[in-house]
C-alpha cells in the first residue's frame, strides 16, 4: 500500500499548501488521536454537519447511533460523506492582526457510507469503539446484547480521498512588525480531563479504575487483533 | 424577537428529541463558547467539512479567511452553509457497552454564505473575531492595513435556521446493570491553556499580558459597540 493518499481535485490544498499532507501515517496519526469527528452529508442540496464519535480501522472509519438518526439513515443510502478532524493545539498571537492564527491538525476524509450488517462485525466495531476512547473499559462492561446491536446501527466509511492540514510553530510576521513592542508567541491548548465524578447510584466499595483516574485521551494505533 | 427559533423540518430533532433545544440564548451560549466551527458545503454534491474560527455578532456568523481559499470562495456564491460547534464536556462510563455516551453540547447553525464587501464592517468583524478568541490582544496589535483587508475575505452567514443539542449528566443505565460492580460515572474533559510559549524572536523585556497568562477562553457574548 502506497504510503500517501493520491491527492485528488477535490483533496488538493489550495491554500498555502506547505501545509498539506498526504501521507498516510501523519493522516492516521491525526484521525487517532481524536474523540469526535464531524461529519457532513447533504439532504436536498442543504449540508448538515454533525458531531460523532468514530474509530478507525485500517483504512475505514466508523461511526454509529440510532436507527432513528436522520444522518445515519441518509448515509446508510451511500451517500457521499466528508469526515473531518481537528484538533486545536494553540492560538497563534502574532504582532499584527493580519498573522494571527491557530496551531492545529486536522484530516479531512471523503468516502461513500455503507451501513455494517454483519452482526459480529458490528460487535467487532463497538469494541474498537470501545477501545479507541477509552482503553480498558471493554474488559468490565457488559457487552451488547443481540437486541442492542440490532437497535444500534453501524456505518463504514472507507477512506477513499484523504488530505492533512498542519500548522506549529511560531508566529510569522512581516519583517519590519518584529521591531513592534508587543508579546508574541503561542498558547498552546490541550484538551485535559478532570476528576471524574461518581454516578450518585454507584454501588459502595468500587474504586475510579486507572484508565479514567489517569485518562490519557484516545488509544493511538487500532489493534490487530479484532 | 421571540426567544426560540422557529424548528423547522431540517433543524428538528429526531433523534433523542429530549436533548434538544431552539432557545436562542442557549444557541448562542454555545455558540459564544466555541474557538472554531466545522463549516460545511456543498461542490458537485460532494459534502466539504472545514474546521475555522467564526464570530457571532448578533443573528450573524462570521468566517474569514484568504480569497485563495476554496472553501470560501465557494460559499462567496451563496450556496446552503452548515455551521456545527461542539463542546465535549465528558466521557459517560455506563454499566453497559449500550449506555456508553458522551457529555456534550452543540448548535448546528443552516443559512446561506455572503461575503462582506464594506472594508469598516470588514475591519469590525476582525475586531470581533479577536475579542472573542482573546480579548484584549486587539488593543495591542498592529491593526489590518488596507491592503491586507482586501486580502481577507468575510463571509456572514445568517442564523436562518439554528438547534442545539445537549447532554447532560451521569450514566442512564438498564435498571438492572445497576447492580453490576462496575465503576459508572462521568469522565469531565476540558480544553486548558498551557504556559504560554514566547516567540524566538521576541524583543527582551516584554512579559506575557495576563489575557495569555490567564487565558480564559472565548469571550462569552458580543459588544454592542462594534
Amino acid at each position: 500500500m502506497s504510503d500517501v493518499y493520491e491527492p485528488t481535485e477535490r483533496t488538493t490544498i489550495k491554500r498555502l499548501p506547505a501545509r498539506g499532507s498526504f501521507d498516510r501515517k501523519v493522516v492516521h496519526e491525526i484521525l487517532d488521536e481524536g474523540m469526535i469527528c464531524h461529519l457532513g452529508f447533504v439532504v436536498d442540496g442543504q449540508p448538515f454537519v454533525i458531531p460523532t464519535i468514530y474509530v478507525r480501522i485500517d483504512e475505514t472509519l466508523y461511526v454509529h447511533g440510532s436507527p432513528a438518526s436522520r444522518m445515519l439513515r441518509t448515509l446508510e443510502q451511500g451517500v457521499p460523506a466528508c469526515v473531518t478532524v481537528t484538533h486545536v493545539d494553540g492560538l497563534v498571537l502574532a504582532r499584527s492582526a493580519f498573522h494571527h492564527s491557530m496551531n492545529y491538525r486536522s484530516v479531512v476524509v471523503l468516502g461513500t457510507a455503507t451501513a455494517v450488517s454483519d452482526q459480529t462485525k458490528k460487535h467487532g466495531v463497538l469494541h474498537a469503539l470501545s477501545d479507541h476512547l477509552i482503553r480498558g473499559r471493554w474488559e468490565e462492561i457488559r457487552h451488547p446484547s443481540a437486541d442492542e446491536l440490532r437497535r444500534t446501527l453501524v456505518l463504514a466509511i472507507p477512506i477513499e480521498e484523504a488530505s492533512a492540514k498542519i500548522r506549529v510553530g511560531p508566529p510569522s510576521d512581516d519583517e519590519e512588525d518584529y521591531a513592534l513592542p508587543v508579546w508574541a508567541g503561542v498558547l498552546p491548548l490541550r484538551i485535559m480531563p478532570l476528576v471524574p465524578i461518581a454516578d450518585p447510584r454507584l454501588s459502595p466499595g468500587i474504586d475510579v479504575p486507572p484508565y479514567a483516574a489517569r485518562y490519557d485521551g484516545p488509544t493511538r494505533g487500532t489493534r490487530d487483533d479484532r
